[in-house]
This record gives structure tokens, C-alpha cells and sequence, in this order.
């Protein structure tokens, strides 16, 4: 992907020029959240630093040796220092002041830095916003993930592996597997497989469960492609859906299109929330959806925004995010509908293209 | 698992019989590291809190919402406290000093929780040195977890899998699933399925890449059970090999087993490494071992005691460890040979057991 190269260099200059107006006191940043590093460098190992500097020149990404190699390929823009303590040697090349990241660095790496000489200053979120519109190239990836999801997903239906008698781990494996099978590099998470009374478990891990005829079977799941994750539910009857079955089902759906419908840039997160609740409130369940809207979705498969009554701002042009109401009845079961869309000016783009109408296996 | 369930109790006792030792200031620890609180609970949910106080009436789990049912079941002997913000709200429980995990909270949650009125000092590796020595219903599931790699692996070569024309990542996944089939509840980490010229790179991602004869094929693998890993690494060839395969797999070979000697509690970690590496230097390739020995496993995959120049501090009896020398030549091929052991006062107990002898497919 040749246009990814091109776009860190680009992200590391739209960082570098944030910077002044956050705060006229740094010299430069210290990025040590690893997927904030992959975003500005396309470097994935496991132990990297990355130095963001008023001169493009004085950018640096720091690993330790067993990434000699690795760091030369994906970040051969940049500057390498190859040493274990990324954010000390990084830090000791800046005399001034150098912000770092609050949320990413422990207490005791910051008591340790700062007892080494280094003038820290806190800095929140930098990254993470910049990291919340997304960029044609990464909708393009996103794009791809979610299609192996679905392409995986129907095959999982085609091929009849959802039927009574298989247990919630078996439907999981093999979802999976059809998902490496559609190119996925790795799973964007644990996929969630709850049948019958497990389905009203939000965040059930398939268990040796046996699926039977009357349950909801609940299906959370997603392909990471190229470091960018899909997010998509879909609940399943196994036979003639019972009419509460039908209730909720029908409900679920009629509050997740209230909510795909609410994404419009500038709106207040809280609002598309409350747009997807207020139909389940309205219909009395409102108790019995547990969690927020959705969130954000990209180089991590939760990150900004928080489309919730704990969100705060509002959403953007090019943000990707989640619309995933539920309603879950302990003991019975429970309904989730989830896509992952793009949120553009002139309504959003859906990635998970599956059906949303009811399924019966 | 009705002994787990004691264990979580005893484990808190000790935890707290250390306190007093630790800093006589503390009134209380506030355990955050999410390993720790499953090591100290049981629950293994992802927003989790523990606090552990001098009275153990006063212990309590935090947690939010999405747990209330898993935390009942998990944690039923502790007092469970529902709150999203769960460090905040244990912390409102104890008026006097508090011990924090300063490794595992960040900079930011600490000056939240300061600007709030906490009274915080800060611990570090209080729980992770208890974590060292396993007691014997660790061992018995790490046995388990290192017995299901065993016979996943055995399966993989029954079956003919590692052979010429199937790619890194066939492999990988084929061994993943023969895990699962033999009872993993998931994979311990990423499964590394290294062929040809990749094999020198210790810490390959598998590819695309297609198998082929002449090829050393590099396996480092391991199951999870009951939140215990497994890590195991074999190195195969394809076909006949060539004299500087030979070479480096008996150089490898024996500092491994010189390795697995020297694990002897009471011995300095640094010792440990030197033992296996000396054995490699003494060849002309200490250029070549590019890490350390090894280290602690248990429920992260990597824990303390380090083994290797970076590591303090001597060997416990009841530790588990790895031993993983390797020879990499850049270009060519690499050899990494490593098991999981028990350290005891009359010797290791080997848990993984596939033969080291140098295996033609």
C-alpha cells in the first residue's frame, strides 16, 4: 500500500502542527501509545517510541534490536534509534520541554523519566482526535474488513453451520476461520457466539453451550485487515421465531435505524444515543439496554468517539463508528443489530452490509 | 475448579500479611493490574478494581454494569462494588493511605484520583513477586495448558501439515485450531510459524510465505487453559539437512539443555543465561542469540523472573519458566528451541514434552 506510506508523514505534520496551539511550552511530543505509533509511522512492534519534533528533521521512532529490520521496512522515513528504553533515549535527545501522553505512560515511567532529568508535560487525547476522522485510504481498509466480515458470515449461514446441535466455541471457530479464509489478517476480537439464555449476556465468550430450536443465537464478530478492525452483530432464530422473539427483534431494528439515521456531522454524541434509546424507552425495555450506542472504530476496536450518555462533543465529518442498540431479557435471551458505518455530509456509509432482516435457521 | 475458589482467598491473606513489611504507612492496596485482580479474585472481566484492606472484611471487588451477573459468579466470597470509575470508588472507601499499582495505573488516572482527595503511594510488583512461585493448582492447569500444545503439535506433524507448498500461515492456523480441538479455551499468544530465511527473524509474523524443501520451519506456539500459557518453540527442517543446520541445531540443543540445568532455586537469573549462552558464545555465534533466556509464565505469558542479562534477582523454587535459547542467521535460517518448566528443589519438572531431537519431514 503505497499510499499509506505517503499518509504517515502527512499525519505526523498535521500532529506536528497542533502542537504550538495545545501548548506554546513544547518542544516536541513523545508518542508511547503503540497504536498511536502505528497510526503516525506504520511501525507494529511491541516495543516503539516515537519523537514528534518542531523540525520534521528531528523526528525519531525508537525499538530495541529484535526490530532492526522491522523498523527499516515499515518506517524507513524515519530516523531509527535502536535501544531498549525507547522513551529515555528518545527524551534525551530534546533539551526543552516534551509533552507526553497521560493516558499511555504509567505513574512509574513518568517518577522514572522524570527522575532521570526529563521535563515532562502531560498532554490527552492529541492523537486520538486526530486519529478520529478517518482518512480515504483507512475507510478503504475498514471497508475491506467489513466485507470479509460479511462475506464470512453469509458462507457461516450458507454452509449451515448455525443449526441445533452445534455448540456457541464450534459456530465461533469456524466464523473465524472463514474469516482468515476471506483474507483476514487476525480477528478484530473474541467473536461472541450466545445462544438461548446466553444471548442476554451483552458480552457472552462462547462456551460448549449446544445451540437448540427456539433459540436467539447472537453473533459479535469482525476481520482485522491491515491493522483496521470491523465491528458487526447479528442475532439469528433457530426456527419459527416466537412472538416476543419478534417484539424485541423488531424493535432492535427500528431503534438501530433511528440511530444509523441520527449520524449526522455536528450532532451531539449524546443525541444519536438518545435517538436509538428513546425508541427502546418508548416500547418499556429501556432497562434492558445495558450499554452505550456505539463508538469509534479504527487502528483500535474501541476508540473515539463514545456515542453514549458518557460521550462529550460531537461527531465529525469521516468519523467511523458503531450503532449497536440491544435489548436483553435475563434467561430468555436478547437482541443486538451492529454495523460499523462511515459518517459523511450526505448520510452515512454503511461497511457491514448483511441483512438486518430477521433470520430464521 | 471448587480449590481455585480457596486459593483466591489465601492468595489475599498473603497479599496482605506483606503489607505491614511493604510501607507500615498503607491502610490499604488498591490492586488495578486486571492479571493481578484475577490472580487475587478469580473475576476476569475488563474494567476491574480489588481492594485489598488489613481487615479482609474490608476487601471488595469494583466493577461496572456489563458484570454484575459474571462478577457474582466469578468473586462470590467478595464484596463486589458496582461503578464504572472503580478505582475512584474503592478509594472513597478508605479514608487513610492507599497502595497503588504504579506500574500498572497511569499518569493520568493518578492525577485524576489525587485531584479528587486520594491519598495514593505508590507500590510496585507486590503482587507480581507473589505471582513468581506457582502453588500447585497453578501447576497442574499449566500442565494441562503445555499438554494440549504437546498434543496439538504431535497432531500437526501426524497429519503432514508442515510440508513443502503450505504457507506460514496455513500452518498457524491449522495448529490453532488442533489446540482448540484438544481443549484450549484460547491461544496463548500469536502463533509464530517461521520458514526459510523468516525463520531468522525471532519474532516472525507468519505470511504468505510457502514452505519449502531445505527449509528449517520454526514453531513457537502455546495453548491457554483456565487463564494459564503455555510456551513451547520446535524447529524443524524439510527434508534432509544440510550440514550448517545440523550445526546450529545441536549448538542450540545443547545450550538448551545446559540451560534447563542450571535452573536450580537460589540461582542468580543472570547465571541462568550465561549458562545457555556460554555454550553459544563458546561457538562463535553469541553474535547470533539475539535475547534473553527466558522467563516466568503463568496467567500473562510473560512474567517475572526474567532470565537474561536484564534480569535481578534468583531463581524461586516453584517458579515456571521458559528456557528458549536461539541461533539466527540472517539470510538463511534460525533455530529457536524452547520449553516450559517447573523449577524444584530436586529438579525441573518439563511440561512441555515433544522430543528436541532434530525432526526431517
Amino acid at each position: 500500500m503505497p499510499h499509506a506510506q505517503l499518509d504517515y508523514a502527512r499525519r505526523r505534520d498535521t500532529l506536528r502542527a497542533l502542537l504550538p496551539d495545545h501548548d506554546p511550552s513544547l518542544d516536541a511530543l513523545l508518542v508511547t501509545n503503540l497504536d498511536n505509533v502505528r497510526y503516525l509511522s506504520g511501525f507494529t512492534g511491541s516495543n516503539a517510541g516515537l519523537l514528534i519534533t518542531a523540525d520534521p528533521a528531528g523526528d525519531a521512532i525508537a525499538t530495541d534490536g529484535r526490530y532492526l529490520t522491522q523498523v527499516a521496512e515499515q518506517s524507513g522515513d524515519l530516523r531509527a534509534v535502536i535501544e531498549r528504553d525507547v522513551a529515555a533515549a528518545l527524551l534525551a535527545e530534546v533539551p526543552g520541554i516534551v509533552g507526553f501522553e497521560a493516558t499511555a505512560m504509567s505513574y512509574a515511567d513518568h517518577a522514572r523519566l522524570a527522575a532521570q532529568g526529563a521535563r515532562l508535560a502531560p498532554t490527552t487525547r492529541l492523537v486520538e482526535r486526530l486519529r478520529e476522522v478517518k482518512d480515504e485510504g483507512e475507510i478503504e481498509l475498514l471497508r475491506t474488513a467489513c466485507a470479509i466480515s460479511d462475506r464470512a458470515l453469509a458462507a457461516l449461514i450458507e454452509e449451515g453451520a448455525i443449526r441445533p446441535g452445534a455448540t456457541e466455541s464450534q459456530v465461533a471457530r469456524r466464523l473465524e476461520n472463514l474469516m482468515y479464509d476471506f483474507g483476514a489478517e487476525a480477528v478484530a476480537f473474541e467473536t461472541i457466539v450466545a445462544a438461548g439464555a446466553n444471548s442476554a449476556i451483552p458480552h457472552h465468550r462462547p462456551t460448549g453451550a449446544v445451540l437448540a430450536a427456539g433459540d436467539f443465537v447472537k453473533i459479535d464478530f469482525g476481520a482485522r485487515y491491515a491493522g483496521y478492525h470491523a465491528d458487526e452483530t447479528r442475532t439469528f432464530v433457530l426456527g419459527e421465531p416466537a412472538d416476543w422473539q419478534r417484539e424485541i427483534y423488531d424493535l432492535v431494528r427500528a431503534a438501530q435505524a433511528a440511530g444509523r439515521e441520527a449520524l449526522v456531522p455536528g450532532t451531539d454524541v449524546r443525541e444519536i444515543d438518545g435517538a436509538a434509546r428513546s425508541v427502546i424507552e418508548a416500547a418499556g425495555y429501556g432497562e434492558q439496554f445495558l450499554h452505550g450506542l456505539g463508538h469509534g472504530v479504527g487502528v483500535e476496536i474501541h476508540e473515539a468517539p463514545t456515542l453514549g450518555k458518557l460521550g462529550s462533543g460531537t461527531l465529525s465529518d469521516g468519523a467511523v463508528v458503531t450503532v449497536e442498540p440491544g435489548v436483553y431479557l435475563p434467561g430468555r435471551g436478547g437482541v443486538r443489530i451492529e454495523d460499523t458505518l462511515v459518517v459523511r455530509g450526505d448520510g452515512p456509509e454503511l461497511l457491514t452490509r448483511t441483512t438486518k432482516d430477521l433470520i430464521a435457521l
